[in-house]
């Protein structure tokens, strides 16, 4: 792609930079203070769950098909509440456990479990020298986090318009078997917005690893987050399996953190009989058991799948206008200027936003210093390496819609300035 | 101590145990179905704080000195919860983080941070070979089921009536580099109810470890747990260290589990500074940030440690009377006996029982065929070795009064039935 910038003569390239500087100046003359970092509900999204902390008084009944949601017990988390869980990501309740309030931890912990215990009485990797973990990219910064902090090998994978490339996935997963894992965002992928397609599902399914101690790390963090109508429609990976002939492949996570309350929701992690056995061992002696009154409050609150859907359209009515002005004012400001491209999710959290190359650290640099704060640069890569310096993630959720507008009228004039400095740059 | 069965003549012992084998035949006919194996509060005690559900409703300010508790952020915990956890322990909150409901949890990623990040930069434990943990004996079993379940050596280490034996522990700790901790509960111990006296809590500040990378596992867990008056009188292990010009030693533990809701209150983890900075860098990694609705209604409802002191007035109500059930009950059953003896505690969950040597597991077997359940022996042990096979744990505080006398009357019998039988296979 040749910018505009690049096909410019050199004394028009010099007017559209000092067009673009005096307007850089006019905004850092502002004094903004705005923030497009953060995939973060607006205060107006949590305010949509206050009525939950209604449902569970002093006068309520707090057992739970006979589970006292008040003291030790239950491991696995009350019986309506898995079976919520269950419902949301369409399993059977008797394969979840849901535990905690932040699924990153459930997955650190089967990260954990892998490289201290083994899985399913496997060498523990911490005995079997390097092994690696698949990284689509761009991905999730946090996922990435958690296997580097033990020192496991983040190998990155391409991802695409239908998922991750799974002809790279395959040549690595069923040969190499120092490949332990995949992170995966199956539906409104982090930060892409990427929906798997039922041929990438199927294709995750048919996967026969080198190492039986390899499995999907499915975190579906996104499954009921569209913006309109029906959204996107994810293939069951568990239903994907059993077609397939597998098991024992995948662990699945999810949570209600931008259902009700982020750090205060409901997380729960699924897989196989076999697997869940395998992890229950394990959680055993990580933790006594998993705090019910909360979930009580949750399940009171949200009810079933048809309860969660509806709740999730109020949120969809404070998201959608965000991601519908990050489209417009992009198209408006950068359309027809060849030198970016953005997804145009229909779910989820991010706008994942692809700049010339060598551009997003210097667009991340200069936002933040006209008052606007990014996600840094290479974040959504193994290690923060970005190899183009191209990616940048946009997160429009808390923002209101002014401060938004603002932002990414900022946005725009910085990735306009910057692309037009690498084509004077070029010509030095 | 020879016991008054092994005094008898055989003619006696025969008659004895036949008045007892009939006993325990009219037991078994009550078909009981009881239950002393859990430190598990009574339903009485954890409607102590349903008040508290009634504090954070849709109505409440969810901000807590500028932290919104129903969002993202502040990973060590909302700061008045801190400062709550900071007050109760008597550390600064700067050096707290409130995070989960479950103090076992938090002491499990920090034996989990040793193995595999390694503690303040030392070579992780997964990559020294052989590492030890101390484990004074009767101690808590899912202590010694988190270090056995990183496949570290569990040592047993006895406990004395003021603590610990501090020269076996120094000698280890001081001698042996692969020594990496020690699991302590300093206050109203689980299971003997011993309180660490000044001197052992010095001797504990004073220690010079071998290892760079030891730490004193301080499991405060019942630091308010007290059955009348003012209870006793822990040192402030942070206070020792300072006096004795030591720090980076000790990992401090508490909860509310036994103040408010177990499995739904909240746990904290205190340490030096440098410690704390060590290890918020490998919760980063861990978890997004705590569930804070939750700790905003601890707050709320209990306020300060004088609040705490007041609720738990209540819970001594309540308590006490089960543990001085259990001293009338066994004092009137095998008083003069001369084949057990037991604990006194002032505060906690727990009496420690010691019948005859090798009587332990036959007790607890016969206790539950007369339908009473009781821990199984050797819980209190590494690897779940009494060497003695003498050590029961009781736990009063679940039963009713009427239950809990019921259960104490079967465990009588069966203590007496077995140091009968023990002394008559004696003579065989």
């Amino acid at each position: 792609m040749t910018s505009v910038y690049q096909k410019m003569t050199d004394a028009e390239l010099d007017a559209a930079l000092a067009d673009l500087e005096r307007q850089a100046d006019e905004l850092r003359a502002l004094n903004l203070k705005l923030d497009m970092a953060r995939g973060k509900p607006s205060p107006e999204q949590t305010a949509l769950s206050r009525p939950m902390l209604d449902l569970v008084t002093s006068e309520t009944d707090l057992a739970d098909q006979g589970v006292d949601a008040d003291n030790y017990g239950a491991p696995d988390g009350l019986p309506s509440a898995r079976a919520l869980a269950a419902e949301l990501i369409g399993v059977d309740a008797a394969n979840v456990s849901v535990i905690g309030s932040s699924s990153l931890n459930l997955m650190y912990d089967c990260v954990e479990h892998g490289y201290v215990h083994g899985i399913a009485g496997n060498e523990p990797w911490c005995r079997q020298g390097e092994v690696k973990f698949l990284c689509p990219v761009p991905g999730y910064d946090r996922h990435f986090t958690v296997t580097e902090s033990f020192g496991i090998t983040n190998v990155p994978v391409p991802m695409r318009e239908d998922g991750p490339d799974m002809d790279v996935v395959r040549e690595y997963v069923e040969k190499d078997a120092t490949v332990k894992g995949i992170w995966c965002v199956p539906k409104y992928a982090n930060p892409t917005g990427v929906t798997y397609s039922d041929e990438v599902v199927r294709a995750f399914a048919a996967l026969r690893p080198a190492a039986p101690d390899f499995r999907i790390f499915w975190d579906n963090a996104y499954a009921v987050h569209t913006f309109a109508g029906e959204g996107d429609e994810l293939l069951n990976i568990f239903d994907a399996l059993a077609e397939a002939g597998a098991e024992n492949l995948v662990y699945e996570f999810a949570s209600t953190a931008k259902v009700t309350f982020p750090s205060s929701g409901m997380a729960w992690v699924a897989a196989s009989p076999a697997d869940m056995a395998d992890l229950r061992r394990a959680f055993a002696a990580m933790r006594v058991s998993p705090e019910k009154i909360s979930q009580l409050a949750h399940v009171r609150f949200l009810r079933d799948a048809a309860g969660v859907a509806a709740h999730m359209r109020r949120h969809a009515e404070l998201v959608a206008p965000r991601f519908a002005l990050v489209e417009e004012k992009l198209t408006e400001g950068l359309g027809g200027l060849d030198c970016a491209t953005w997804t145009h999710p229909r779910g989820g959290y991010f706008v994942s936003f692809e700049g010339p190359e060598g551009s997003a650290k210097a667009v991340v640099k200069l936002a933040g210093e006209l008052g606007v704060k990014l996600t840094p640069a290479g974040a959504p890569f193994p290690y923060g390496n970005d190899p183009r310096d191209a990616n940048i993630r946009i997160a429009p959720t808390y923002p209101t819609l002014e401060e938004l507008g603002q932002a990414l009228d900022v946005f725009v004039v910085a990735v306009k300035l910057v692309a037009a400095r690498l084509a004077r740059a070029e010509r030095a």
